[in-house]
């Protein structure tokens, strides 16, 4: 059905109509006051979304941006790292190290496991030397649905005492817990159309002033991405470039919303949907692709046997205007992954469930009439 | 007066209601048929644009964003380039090229000064080695309001027959004619909030063939800026990326107003702006800071004698809600800018023109009342 879609992928998420209304304003100039309150403003709940007093700088990006912003800012040609890829955003990173001469070593496990924290800490333990720069986790592997252990990561990173811990946050801030100044996090990113309850468009770098003395000798080259150009202009309230700001006026009220509900009421939630999803798949017999103890609750993967991934979207699509995410590069046909990520709230789940049941009893799959349903209720009003 | 806000200024410009409808759109899945339909048909549409069978680029960034992609794509490290600066734009692509350790000879002229294309032939044709890689020019050089003389410049670069030329059409594209097959320009940037009819928040890079010659052995590091990126995906109506889909839905609907409006109407509408602005000043004694010969058909820089520039604006916006630009760098106080880009009417003329009156008349500036908007309007109605 025309303008009926529901999206149930991980990014693009919904976008509450107060948003929606805040972008369809008319622009302002950018050089202006109106600008640097806004600005301020949206300066302020964003450091208090990433748990910051450190800078939080907002780029004109995706969130690919912005992580690549994250990494070259803070480091030189030959540098060493290490690069945790578990999933197709792990393998970016490393392909951005490759692209910039970053000595990236892969600390690696198979897609839909969660990274080894041990691996790290034996590597770092081992670099007595303190040659290692960075460390590149992806926190929640959107393309597995797969959370690694961050904090027991950074545990290690710690230890080391010289080598920075870079972030990739793009579906876990503002859906799990990243307590940026607690943990001692240096270099955080995420994207707009995530957590944040926002279209796609910006892309945000939180950066502690650990990471911000590598920037002083960081020699990659850079211009658009420097992030040092940012941090000068946000100390007027300002931009470098000349920002979105229709989508800064989007932010504002979203940031607001985020604040009204509050932080541990948002993770709560999305723990809450996340058991009610997982719980809906074992009901119907699918199997899900990643552990529970190393679950993501921004998305669930979901690799059905004896029926068809595709399939199962194309119908969910088709017959009843729910977008569901499917598996990427060899996970191709192989996965569909549900997004509850956002602006998501219970009674999407079970909708999506019960079109997602609907769609397995189109496809003949044995399936237990409205146990998913039911299954999904039972947490979700627990 | 609150939401009453009038832009003119060089961009962000106004915005149609519809476009800023589009924006409010609930997104969609960029991996999705349906996006892939847009951007098939926002691709031909921005073909038509650009005057060109050439890709065209849509990038999440900034005019800068996507002009650092047109410089970085289709050079190396210590490549000899060309670089005309006669503005803060002309000098921000110096600045890039320093960035990236490219050998960059700049060809200023003063700010407010056409750069001479004769200066470009002579180093050109000096460079029997052809070891000149580039030449990079502002096309509408949005600081001063000053239109460079870009098809001589790039007679002289056809002439060299080595160097790529690279031009930032930011607020010359959807202004004037920038013929980019006709003359055959290697590659033009520009961004969404300029002569497009929309928020800030995309740009655009068109490439032609000989430029993707160039990439092919070009090696200075890029991800995010990567433009081979987006050619390999554009040629699925993909993106590499998360693309700003609600920006995608608004970009859709400002082509189609341009395609109906025509390129003709669209330049000649510029042009009377532009003209009836310039007579506007004239008649008020406001001496105008760019000549004829030179004038920008998007900004019109007027550098006030025995009244301050700053208090003109501040009175403007102040009691008539009008937003005009000031100076940039050391022009700061000294001049100041009226924008006529993109989605303006002549009425916008006219009412900026009344504006200014009464403010020349609040500082008690003599001027004979009535004068400027009836210059305005004999070039209007002409």
């Amino acid at each position: 059905m025309d303008d009926k879609l529901m999206l149930m992928i991980p990014g693009p998420t919904p976008v509450p109509e107060q948003v929606l209304l805040a972008l369809a304003k008319h622009p302002i100039g950018h050089r202006s006051g109106d600008f640097a309150k806004i600005m301020a403003e949206v300066t302020d709940g964003l450091k208090w979304l990433h748990q910051t007093q450190n800078d939080v700088l907002i780029l004109a990006s995706s969130g690919t941006g912005a992580m690549e912003a994250g990494i070259i800012n803070f480091l030189s040609a030959g540098d060493r790292v290490l690069v945790g890829c578990n999933g197709k955003f792990g393998e970016r990173w490393a392909q951005v190290c490759q692209a910039y001469g970053i000595a990236a070593e892969v600390v690696s496990a198979e897609w839909g496991k969660p990274l080894d924290p041990e691996q790290f800490r034996s590597l770092l333990e081992a670099d007595t030397e303190k040659q290692i720069k960075a460390v590149i986790v992806t926190h929640s592997e959107t393309s597995t649905g797969v959370l690694n252990d961050l904090q027991t990561i950074n545990h290690a990173v710690k230890a080391h005492g010289k080598a920075l811990i870079i972030v990739d946050a793009v579906t876990s801030l503002g859906a799990t817990n990243v307590p940026i100044d607690e943990w001692g996090l240096d270099v955080v990113a995420s994207g707009s159309q995530k957590g944040f309850m926002l279209p796609p468009g910006l892309g945000f770098v939180a950066v502690s002033p650990k990471a911000w003395e590598a920037y002083a000798t960081a020699t990659l080259p850079r211009f658009y991405l420097d992030l040092g150009k940012y941090r000068k202009e946000a100390a007027k309230n300002s931009h470098p470039f000349t920002p979105p700001v229709n989508m800064f006026f989007a932010l504002q009220v979203a940031l607001k919303m985020m604040q009204q509900e509050g932080l541990e009421s948002i993770f709560a939630r999305h723990r809450r949907q996340m058991n009610a999803t997982r719980a809906a798949m074992q009901a119907l017999g699918l199997p899900l692709f990643a552990a529970d103890q190393a679950a993501s609750p921004a998305i669930t993967a979901v690799a059905p046997v004896d029926v068809d991934a595709e399939q199962i979207r194309s119908i969910v699509r088709k017959r009843f205007d729910i977008a569901m995410a499917g598996g990427q590069d060899h996970l191709k046909g192989k996965i569909f992954r549900v997004g509850h990520l956002g602006f998501v709230s219970d009674r999407d789940i079970l909708t999506a469930v019960g079109a997602l049941e609907a769609a397995l009893q189109e496809l003949n799959y044995e399936v237990t009439a409205g146990a998913g349903v039911a299954a999904a209720a039972k947490v979700l009003t627990q």
